[in-house]
């Protein structure tokens, strides 16, 4: 009998991981490490700093393998990613079948927490096994630390969203406050800015942590130009936004 | 110099403190401990609980102090609540100038995360003294990890409200996936129960966590239910759910 457990391991920062997830991590028979995928190559050295100072006996098995590529060529957008989610969890199983002919406790270590814009529990349910989550810190609530501000107004409604929906459908009705993620075009640009404000963050928690906030106007361009010029230099960018509208 | 520092401290599972979390609470000079408030007996024991784990030494200051109450017959709801957090902030202040008359390190542990429907960011405000954010585990990410479900449909949006939106306001437009918290009076039995799914969870990270899921129609009676009567037996309840529309 297998069981997976999903452990959110927050954004960057090892610190950020919780008492809970080191547990599980520790409880471990297998963990599953996928290589390249979509993680950048700072990403997957701090993955490797977590495990690496967390599992130092050598009880825990741990599986490294390249995770399968999406076809990008593919204009059946859902379509791919559907058929990319039945590659990765044959992988998870072909790595498991090696390791754990047995069953036992597999684990893996999602970035942020593993209910948010994340594709690991779609992923899990593909293998008919119980499955664990352990949560983990957000960029959310990482970009309002790094802030300092609240994400609510006062007993108001927050929304999240991605970047593709806020450049197709604008503002969404109802609501004075929106968390952008997954947006690699700075989708702020596509709103009339007067009356809003931005809050962004990039490499939230890490080192490299870069923010800055203030009326759209003014932040919005300065913020396409640092994060152009942080992605250069990294060769990499993960980043997000609160927008508020007064 | 006094710099205060508020530490998400998570739902009320001792283990979803973060490493970051230990070491800024480790780093204090002083650990501002409100008693009474809005706390409620089992949440003050897990403080503690918390505390005596992660305080070993003698080296860290404690201050227990009352809580201001909010007057809560004040017809001036928005006003109340300032003057509440104007008394809380002198309150936090006469604490720091007896225990800490030559300044230092001043902590405050946060339930859940400082970020999400919590004052102490809005009372920090009123010191005047430099902010640092600790992130803590949420009741949505506890609430998501329970049921072991996203938080968001594929690259979908959701919002998170508050119980009195969601009465006084309906299901807010353009969204179809919905975190409703402060609910102390089961707001969704305002909505027409047809094509909704609920996933609702209480004492959320806890040893007497409860949780229930499924049709509206079916699961909202059962969980008006299982929650009055967990409220009588524990004497407070604090729970929150998801809502999908399909």
């Amino acid at each position: 009998m297998i069981r997976l457990t999903l452990i959110g391991i927050g954004t960057g920062n090892p610190d950020h991981l919780t008492l809970q997830a080191i547990q599980a991590l520790q409880a471990s028979d297998l963990v599953l490490i996928p290589l390249k995928g979509e993680d950048k190559a700072d990403l997957a050295g701090l993955r490797r700093e977590i495990i690496g100072r967390h599992l130092t006996g050598g009880r825990v098995r741990r599986a490294e393998f390249d995770l399968p590529r999406r076809d990008t060529a593919d204009a059946d957008y859902l379509g791919a990613v559907e058929r990319w989610h039945d590659a990765i969890a044959l992988a998870w199983s072909a790595q498991i079948a090696r390791h754990l002919p047995n069953g036992g406790q597999v684990s893996l270590l999602v970035w942020g927490d593993p209910s948010l814009y994340d594709s690991s529990l779609r992923i899990a349910a593909r293998l008919d096994s119980p499955v664990t989550v352990i949560p983990g810190i957000t960029a959310i609530q990482a970009l309002c630390a790094a802030h300092a501000i609240p994400l609510n107004d006062l007993g108001a409604p927050v929304q999240i969203t991605t970047g593709r929906m806020l450049r197709d459908h604008g503002w969404p009705a109802a609501v004075d406050r929106l968390v952008v993620m997954l947006d690699g075009a700075c989708a702020f640009q596509s709103l009339p800015p007067e009356g809003i404000r931005i809050w962004w963050g990039a490499f939230l928690g890490m080192p490299q942590q870069i923010r800055d906030h203030g009326p759209l106007a003014e932040a919005g361009p300065r913020i396409i130009k640092t994060r152009a010029e942080a992605r250069a230099s990294h060769g990499w960018i993960m980043d997000c936004y609160l927008l508020q509208r007064v």
